[in-house]
């Protein structure tokens, strides 16, 4: 393999081992077995599997996401739904954040690397959305993106992510609907 | 120690357990050492740390929440967000609860028992504050209360459990404002 391919394959693998047996029972030796790679490989290019793990969230993080700009605020919340329910169904993504989430509880450092991927990112999208409505006049001046992130993305992380029951048809067209209520309220 | 209270040390020595370390690395010995008691002490009472931890969400379940029947949406709304604050701001639960969902998504036994533990209590209870809210005229005949729960709990979880940043004064008024805006749009 060239010197990529197995940092590549390293990369899936650690996706692969934190979905199968998560954070806290993964190590460099099942990676490693799991990307066909030595040991040696793996800690030639990372020097723990904290390291590496953080490497990873961190490279989610820099992909970012564009803000939707749909002209309404209906609209952008029902795309940002479309964007975040798509991340959220994914099987590696909706195993591997809640494990993360766990760890970041005892290790400030996930918890910054957590953070700085998955909020920093979409705070700033959000942040973006309520500007813009406030901007047209349907949000107040003053709106709180915090608070909208909560109300937006909140409802739909309990259902995918905690809950994990069936969604009923038009789902998402239901929850912008309300979440703009609730915006709005 | 009585048969009664090594059970209980027992018992908290579990909660101990898993806020400091999570399930994956939980061990027998160390639930003995943290309780006081010997390793058969435990075996005694349970086969393993998996039926352990069933059994403790299981008599969290029995507990139940009574149903808030303040006379209003708005004020069950608020009460019932009240009571979910105080639950997932205790740091035990608060680090338990993620902790064994993301145990739950690998084995099935978990995550039925954080089902009829965490979600049948509660599902019961915005159940029957829909019920009442449809009865008085507040919400239209046939709202479904999956929907008013995500919509109710998914902001406060996601802000308490999953972000874990700062509620300013009178968030939980705001989110019952919120709430009952989105459940009624």
């Amino acid at each position: 393999m060239l010197r990529e391919d197995v940092t590549e394959a390293i990369r899936a693998a650690v996706f692969e081992e934190l979905a199968a047996v998560g954070f806290a029972r993964m190590s460099i030796e099942g990676i490693a077995r799991r990307a066909g790679v030595g040991k040696t490989a793996v800690y030639r290019r990372w020097k723990s599997k904290l390291s590496l793990v953080l490497d990873l969230v961190g490279a989610v993080a820099v992909q970012g996401l564009p803000a939707p700009a749909t002209g309404s605020l209906h609209g952008d919340v029902r795309a940002l739904l479309e964007v975040a329910s798509h991340a959220l169904r994914h099987p590696v993504a909706s195993q591997v954040i809640p494990d993360l989430l766990v760890e970041a509880v005892r290790n400030p450092e996930i918890a910054e690397a957590i953070k700085a991927a998955l909020l920093d990112g979409r705070q700033g999208v959000v942040a973006q959305v309520v500007r813009e409505a406030v901007a047209r006049g349907e949000l107040p001046e003053g709106a709180d993106p915090d608070r909208a992130l909560d109300l937006v993305v909140g409802p739909l992380y309990w259902r995918l992510v905690v809950v994990r029951t069936e969604t009923p048809q038009g789902y998402l067209d239901d929850l912008a609907r309300s979440a703009v209520a609730a915006l709005t309220a």
